[in-house]
C-alpha cells in the first residue's frame, strides 16, 4: 500500500467548515438582497485572466503578491488579487452591451500572497459595488447610503461611515504651495489613525516644514458637525469650490434620508490609492475601532483607461466579507446558523426503512426540513447525531407504535414526548415547531 | 499615453453578464435550499491546494488538464480540478471535529484546461453533494430523493433518474468467467447511449467472444418494471445476493417517498471512473435528453484513502450548474430575473435631489427596491435606461407637483400616469405593484 498524503492546506488558505460557511453564505446573501434594494445587478468575471490584463497598471510589489503563472498553452496567467481590475476590463469590453450608468455588484474570492504573519490571509472574499457611467452627488450618495443600508442588515448600526473629498484636500495643498507633494502627504495623512498625531506631524514636517506641517493637522480636524467642519474646510481652502459644494450637496441628501450621524465628515480619510479623485469614505465599527474600516471606496476619474478610450468615471466601495465575519464574531453579533432540519427521524428497526423515507417525504412536502438517520446504528450515536448537529427534536416509533400507525416526539432538551396520531399529526407538529 | 491593452478573456472562460449571473445565484440558491430540506450543510475548501493533495491519484492525462505551478514561496500548487478530491482531504484532516454520516453540499468553480473546441468550458460551477461515513441503502436513496427534490426545484420534474449497481454487474461478469476484464467492459457498456447497440457488441466481443457480447447486451437490457428488470438480474447474476437486496431495498423505499417511474433501474448504466462500488446514478431531463446526464454519482467505499487510514464509505452526486443552466435555456425553462428595482424615481431637477433621496428611504424603509436615477441628464436617456433595465415604473414630480407635494407613477409599457398625494401613497402604490 502506498503512503498517507499528509493532508493539510497551504499557508494562508482556510477551510471553512459547516457553521462558518453557512455564516459567510448568509451574509453574502443579506448582501445580496441589501444591493438588490438599490437596484444593483451582479456580475461573474473569470479566477484566471491575462498577466498583462490584471498586472497592466501596477509596479513590482503588486506582482510579487500575484499568483502568475504561465498556462498549458503558454500564456502568462494570474488569479485575480482585487474585483476593480477585472470589473475595469469587464467594462471596457461590454460596456456597448451595457446600459449607463451601470451599477454592478460582485461577491467573489481573491488571491493575494500576502505575508500570512500579520494575520493576513492569501484568499479572501470581497464584495465590491460601484455605478460607473456618471459621474454626480446623486452616485456618490447612492453608494453611501448603500453602505448605511448594509451596515444595518449586517447587524451593525453602531457604525459610522467617515466621509471626505480628496478634491478639496487637493485645492488646500495648492493653496500653501504643497500641490507637487499631494500624493505623499495624502499618504502620510491617511495613516494618522495608525501613527498618532506627533509621529504624523514629524512625517509632514519632513515633507515640508513644521509650519506646514501644523496647517495640514489644523485642516485634517473634526469640527463639532458635518457643516461646522465644512464650513471650516471651506474657508481653508479659499472659498466656495465644486468639491465643497459636492459634499454640501451629499449631505443635504443624507438629511433627506435620515442618516443622521451616521455620516461623519472626516477630513483626515485619504485613502492611499492614488486611484480615487473625489469623495472617498471609511466605514468604522463603534464596537471595534481597532479593526479598521470594514467597508471603504470612492470616486474615481476613469475606470478603465488602461483598456479603452471611453472614460468611465464611477464611485464605488468594498467590503471584506472575511474580515467583517471576523469582527462580528469579536463582537458577538453572529447568531448561530444552526441545522437546517427541524427534526431528525431515527432509524430503530430494519423492516421500516420504508416507513422513515415515507414520513420525510410529507415532512419535506410541506416544506419542513428534516432528515432520517442513514442506518440502524445504537440510539445512543443516533442521538449523539441529533446532538452535535443541533437538532433538537426526534421522530420514532416503538413496536407498538409499529402496530398502531402512531409516531413519537421526542424533544432532546426537555425530554419530553408526546405521541402523535399519524403522519400527518407529525407533519402539522413540525410545522408549529418550525413556526417557533 | 500608453498604449491600450486590448480587453479579453481567456479561451474557455466567461463573463458572466448580470442576466446570466441572476440565473446562475437564483439556481444556486434554489439548490442550497434544497440541500437545506434534507438537512446537508454547506463547506468551502481552498481554490488552491498542494498539488500533490490534489495530484496525488491521478495519471498524466488528469495533470495535462490541471492548472498547476509553482508559487512565491516554492511550493508546487496547483487549482482543483473537482471537488471530490479536495472533499477527501478535507474529511481525512476534520473528522475529528465533525459527526458521521457527514452530509454536506459545496457549489463552487472548479477548473480544466480542456479542449475548448467541444464547447467545454474551462472555469465552470459545480454542485456536489455526499453523505459520508455509512453503507447503507438509506444513505444511498437519500441521495436519489435528493436528486428527485433537485430536479423539481429547478423545474425540470419531467425528468428520470437511471440507477444501476456496479456490484450486480461484476457478480455477472464473474460467473460468465470475465470478472478480471471487468474494468473495459463497464467502460464500454458505459458510451453505450453514444456508440450504439451494434458499435458496443463489436468492441465487447472484442474484449471477449460473440457469444459473451449477446449475454452481456441481454444483462443490460431493460425490462417492462423496475422489479421486472431487477427480476431478470437478480436471476443472471445466479440468485440473491446484497447487491440486488440493495436495489431492492432503494426501490421499496422509493414506493413510500412516491417517486412513481422517475427513478427507473438501468443496467446500461456503469459509470467510467472506477472510484464508484455500489449504485450509481444518472439524471436525464426528458426535454433534451441529448445534453446526457445532468447529474450523476454513486456509492463508493474510501473516499479518502489517500490522505488517511479511516475508512469512509459514501455515496453522492454532482450537478454541473453551468451546464444545467444551458439545457434550461435550450428547453426555454429560465424565468427571467429581471431588474429587482420595482420603480426608477426620474431625475428631472438639480434643486430637487434630496426629495428624490428622502423619497428612496421611505420607499426601501418599507421593503420596496427602487432606483434614483443618478443625475439629471434627458428625460429620454433616463427613460431609455428604465427600459433596457426592464423596469417597468417610473416616479417623477413636475413643477406643480413639487408645489404641492404630489407625485405621478407612470406605466411605461401602458403610458398610464397616476397622481399620488405623497410619500406614503407612493410607497403603497409600490407595494401594490411588488404584491402582484
Amino acid at each position: 500500500m502506498s503512503d498517507i498524503i499528509t493532508p493539510r492546506v497551504l499557508k494562508g488558505f482556510r477551510d471553512f467548515l459547516p457553521e462558518a460557511e453557512s455564516q459567510r453564505q448568509r451574509l453574502s446573501a443579506t448582501l445580496a438582497t441589501t444591493f438588490g434594494l438599490f437596484g444593483f445587478v451582479p456580475i461573474d468575471t473569470p479566477i484566471l485572466e491575462y498577466a498583462e490584463i490584471l498586472l497592466g497598471k501596477s509596479g513590482g510589489e503588486t506582482e510579487k503578491q500575484v499568483y502568475h503563472f504561465k498556462d498549458n498553452g503558454g500564456r502568462e496567467v494570474a488569479m485575480r488579487f482585487d474585483l476593480t481590475v477585472p470589473f475595469a476590463r469587464f467594462m471596457a469590453e461590454h460596456s456597448h452591451e451595457l446600459y449607463l450608468p451601470f451599477k454592478r455588484y460582485h461577491i467573489a474570492k481573491v488571491w493575494r500572497g500576502e505575508n500570512t504573519q500579520r494575520g493576513r490571509y492569501r484568499e479572501f472574499v470581497q464584495a465590491d459595488f460601484d455605478t460607473v457611467g456618471v459621474d454626480s452627488a446623486a452616485a456618490d450618495f447612492e453608494i453611501i447610503a448603500l453602505i448605511r443600508q448594509a451596515m444595518i442588515d449586517l447587524g451593525t448600526p453602531d457604525s459610522k461611515i467617515l466621509i471626505n473629498n480628496r478634491g478639496i484636500f487637493n485645492r488646500f495643498l495648492a493653496s500653501i504651495g504643497l500641490a507637487a507633494k499631494s500624493v505623499e502627504i495624502l499618504r502620510t495623512v491617511d495613516k494618522l489613525a495608525k501613527l498618532g498625531r506627533d509621529e504624523t506631524s514629524r512625517q509632514l514636517a519632513e515633507l515640508s516644514d513644521g509650519r506646514t506641517a501644523g496647517l495640514i493637522l489644523d485642516f485634517i480636524a473634526a469640527g463639532t458637525s458635518f457643516n461646522d467642519t465644512l464650513d471650516n474646510l471651506t474657508r481653508l481652502c479659499g472659498g466656495d469650490n465644486p468639491d465643497c459644494d459636492r459634499l454640501r450637496e451629499i449631505q443635504s441628501m443624507a438629511e433627506a434620508y435620515a442618516l443622521g450621524d451616521s455620516m461623519v465628515l472626516a477630513p483626515w480619510i485619504t485613502r492611499g490609492l492614488d486611484y480615487y479623485t473625489g469623495v472617498v469614505f471609511e466605514t468604522m465599527l463603534d464596537a471595534i475601532p481597532d479593526i479598521g474600516s470594514v467597508c471603504s471606496g470612492g470616486r474615481y476619474n476613469d475606470l478603465a483607461g488602461l483598456y479603452t478610450k471611453q472614460r468611465l468615471p464611477g464611485v464605488g466601495a468594498a467590503i471584506g466579507l472575511d474580515r467583517l465575519v471576523a469582527a462580528l464574531e469579536a463582537i458577538d453579533r453572529l447568531k448561530p446558523v444552526g441545522n437546517p432540519a427541524i427534526v431528525l427521524i431515527l432509524n430503530l428497526d430494519a423492516d421500516q426503512q420504508a416507513e422513515y423515507q415515507g414520513l420525510a417525504a410529507r415532512l419535506r412536502q410541506a416544506g419542513q426540513a428534516c432528515e432520517v438517520f442513514s442506518d440502524t446504528r445504537k440510539m445512543a450515536q443516533q442521538y449523539g447525531y441529533a446532538e452535535k448537529k443541533g437538532i433538537e427534536w426526534v421522530v420514532f416509533r416503538n413496536e407498538s407504535d409499529k402496530a398502531n400507525g402512531t409516531w413519537k416526539l421526542k424533544n432532546l432538551r426537555t425530554q419530553a414526548i408526546e405521541e402523535l396520531a399519524g403522519a400527518e399529526s407529525v407533519v402539522a407538529s413540525c410545522r408549529n415547531l418550525a413556526a417557533g
